[in-house]
């Protein structure tokens, strides 16, 4: 999407030396837009562990390219060796964000890739240097979708509020700096903007780590979306009152059942949706599902992260980015990262091949492949 | 309560030199703990408009023992002078925070003793003087007495528990910082604790302001209360998992029907309980019921507060207190302060005369002399 009116992705090849990978540093934002060189695997582990990128489809694509730095680092003496030294980066890479199930799967969709190029060590690291575009392109392609498909939804209110702006709340940071373009959430927001539908969005600023406020407000400022920062606590209010029309969140796991695990406080959202008649959608790509499991509630792992995130927060002062404690120092906190809503509280899911009900029925009808015999 | 191991109100008449009231300045909580000497109606002024003392209870003891500082520096030149500009003290005192009720009810309580005390001016200076110790005197009794009412509750989790540690989750700050002593939502927590119930705080941060990680944080653990901080977004998911006995809040204004106003976010909280069956309750004095509304929902007006509060926080760096921008420069920002949380989400209200239900007829029931004919 746009930074200063000029289209980006969140990873490319630089365009004057294609041995070399750009991103952005998202550590730094908002308060500075800065493009990053990554030369090595290692820069690409550092990258993806300390959080210059984030998000699970752009952790994805940065070790499809990592890959590709892996190829061309790797030494060539013979097909054997290059072969075990990509292999074993490609091990650095998927052990990141162990958690991440998008590393792992690039990481060995460009073994296959390179396995599949024959012998010539030349083949097949234009087969991986290809195979990283792909996988790119893919995940644009289907956040793309994602947003033909959920457009249809704030056209329709569009249409019922006679072309009043649609007021749509988000939660953390499903947008296009969590993936390489328009995002899962944000896909039917950018579509919608782009089409000239009035669209205002209300930003969850998402505590502990506020990618609401730091990243989605940042990414919707730059493409020219109306939208307006709030705390976590206000939604509620916001929906009791008419000020939601729709709720489009991201989601880092679903169960085929619908189950959606998300960023701490999006069940508290849901409940609130619920409770005011306000339809709750949830966009993913089928890479989002979990096949396996069927109760999320009792199933999905909710990773604890440490304290410090809750105790301490970091913005600008002065021009620096400075950090600050915000509670006693004698306090304990605690950090849960994620929470699970149940499919009952969601009304529908927005996929790249359309949307569903947020049930067993609903995914398999659209992913018939993954039923079990 | 304890501060540092010694017993604290957060208001009261200097031993040394009774012409000199003394406050703790919760502008500096947690980070530092300073006792401030108020001289004139002129700092009580200051010290109710700029927040140094703040909460329900407390503002409206700061009131009266503003009056009590008038008495001292009026013009005994006529007792029509002295009370002619003891009265315009007055009005001063009642226009710091125009929306807070106990204000006016303690400054004319004030000069209803004083007008009350004859036309001697020493004696009306003793009977101001007397009644704000009353006014103060009264509000922590109402608190304990809301703490002895309340802490039942505690009680019978723990017998069910068989003494392991009843969680109890409270939203914002209705603590004894708050009012003169013991708090609100506090008190049964603080009755439990001092009776050798185990129990635990999950303390709500309650953004913007953080007076669950400043205030509520710092209290229960100068009163040695086990707690964690979480941010907002936490409470959904810890009552899903069983790790919520009880939710207890203060509240700003509680129509006579059950509706709650109070902190933004309290609302999402009350969902939760329901959607799990945790049982949410109310701790109020019968001064915050508001006798003449009907449906919360509709009628209690929510203040919108300056967007900054939520763009920007303060916190400690390096030993001072340090504000910091959370938001990009150019995102806009909206603060609505309070929620309506409607009858039909609470389990009950505890009160300085009993536990009842959260409507008309508990209510009622409690205060019969409210009964309209």
């Amino acid at each position: 999407m746009n930074v200063h009116g000029t289209h980006f992705r969140t990873i490319w090849l630089k365009p004057d030396d294609p041995a070399v990978v750009q991103i952005i540093d998202q550590r730094q934002l908002p308060f500075a837009f800065v493009v990053e060189d990554i030369r090595t695997v290692d820069e690409m582990v550092v990258a993806i562990k300390d959080m210059h990128v984030r998000g699970a489809g752009l952790i994805g694509a940065a070790a499809g390219y990592g890959m590709y730095l892996a190829t061309l680092q790797a030494p060539r003496t013979s097909p054997e060796a290059f072969r075990a030294s990509v292999a074993a980066m490609g091990d650095q890479l998927k052990a990141t964000r162990p958690t991440a199930v998008n590393l792992a799967w690039a990481v060995d969709r460009q073994l296959a890739a390179m396995d599949a190029a024959g012998s010539k060590i030349d083949a097949q690291i234009a087969a991986v240097k290809q195979t990283a575009q792909i996988i790119a392109d893919e995940d644009a392609e289907f956040c793309r979708r994602i947003g033909e498909h959920g457009v249809t939804l704030i056209e329709e209110i569009s249409r019922r509020k006679g072309g009043a702006p649609v007021n749509v709340l988000t939660h953390c940071n499903a947008g296009w700096l969590a993936f390489v373009d328009y995002g899962t959430a944000t896909a039917p927001i950018y579509a919608a903007h782009d089409r000239g539908i009035p669209v205002h969005v209300w930003v969850d600023e998402t505590r502990p780590r506020n990618q609401g406020a730091r990243l989605t407000a940042w990414e919707l400022g730059q493409h020219g979306v109306p939208h307006t920062v709030i705390v976590d606590n206000v939604g509620g209010h916001l929906m009791q009152h008419g000020l939601v029309d729709l709720v489009i969140t991201g989601t880092d796991r679903t169960t085929y059942t619908g189950d959606v695990a998300n960023k701490i406080g999006t069940y508290l959202k849901a409940l609130a949706a619920h409770d005011n008649g306000v339809p709750f959608y949830v966009a993913l790509p089928s890479s989002t599902f979990d096949w396996e499991m069927r109760d999320g509630l009792a199933e999905i792992p909710i990773e604890q992260r440490d304290a410090t995130e809750v105790r301490i927060i970091d913005g600008l002062h002065r021009g620096a980015v400075t950090d600050v404690l915000l509670t006693p120092e004698a306090s304990p906190a605690a950090n849960y990262a994620f929470d699970v809503t149940p499919a009952r509280l969601v009304s529908g899911l927005i996929t790249e091949r359309g949307i569903c009900a947020a049930s067993e029925a609903g995914v398999l009808g659209l992913y018939p492949e993954k039923r079990q015999n």
